[in-house]
């Protein structure tokens, strides 16, 4: 959730300028890329709240995506392009796996609690290690400077857990690595085997 | 370490053209960085081995380091300006927390060898999971392309592990955030307490 990224084309050359895009960027490739590939069962939501026409979401699916590679700049590339294409409630393909809507918090969540289990991540969560996730899990991270009380309010009324990952405050895209890691740890046979 | 990585001043706005620099600032940034704040007590060696001068290392001390940011561009900033600065086999400041010095492979892990229990992480290693961690680690990570047989040889002579994270092949930057993760949970207390 990225509470001041912008809703305009913006410059490539100053990505936290435009209202913190750097975080987006290394979120989305650190929720998408592994050496050499992309994690096809992966979908990217990025909610944007900044000026001058918020709210926007862009959703990169990984099992679509082409051309994309993990550097910021090139993921800062799809988003200002998504955000060039007029929009509104609906998702609208910007291309290939790249799409573009104009919906709110609570709306996106709305509809992504239809198909997935909503998971808040937060330093005052159940540690992830304690927890039994859900199967289809989706997770709600907050920017640099976290969510609003009001943001807040509504994410608890659609999470099904709140999670925490470390004692410490990490970056949103660290905490999207740990995820995976102990999502992979879960679903990946070989680490149980002796 | 950067086996295709510049060693000259390159442009911002394609790293990935400069030798894959984009790989070596997001490990720069998840090594040092966590929300708000920096690790004081990590250092983070960059051996550039591209043209046109290799081999170079740019070392940035958590503790020192000032006006770093997240972001690929502002750590590919100071990458750069380390490089325009002329160097020999000494470590020299290129400003606060950031020097450079003229060192191959071999030199870098002799001099770190007296400081540090070097650690080799490569897919094929023991699981970080069952392997006991050395009190002051140091852990050696290949690039996008991983290390060549003969730099392999050298570093398995200095290191006195060799880890895996994952089954899956992981970007550089994952491991260092799994890493980081790890020790966190052996370190800080929080984490076991009940």
């Amino acid at each position: 959730m990225g509470n001041k990224a912008v809703t305009k084309p913006f410059s490539l050359n100053d990505l936290p300028g435009a209202g913190r895009m750097d975080v987006l960027c290394r979120c989305t490739s650190q929720a998408l890329f592994i050496s050499h590939g992309i994690r096809k069962d992966v979908e990217v939501y990025l909610l944007l709240l900044g000026p001058p026409e918020p709210p926007k979401v862009v959703l990169v699916k990984g099992n679509e995506v082409k051309r994309m590679s993990p550097d910021e700049r090139n993921i800062a590339g799809h988003i200002r392009k998504a955000l060039t294409v007029e929009c509104d409630k609906r998702w609208k393909k910007v291309h290939s796996g790249v799409y573009i809507s104009k919906k709110g918090l609570k709306e996106l969540l709305e509809e992504l609690s239809k198909n997935y289990s909503l998971i808040y991540l937060k330093e005052d969560g159940v540690n992830i290690s304690k927890a039994e996730l859900p199967s289809n899990p989706l997770f709600i991270l907050g920017d640099h400077e976290g969510l609003t009380e009001e943001q807040e309010e509504i994410v608890e009324k659609y999470a099904s857990l709140k999670l925490s990952l470390s004692p410490l405050s990490l970056l949103a895209e660290q905490c999207i690595v740990i995820v995976h890691y102990e999502l992979d740890k879960l679903t990946l046979e070989c680490f149980t085997q002796p």
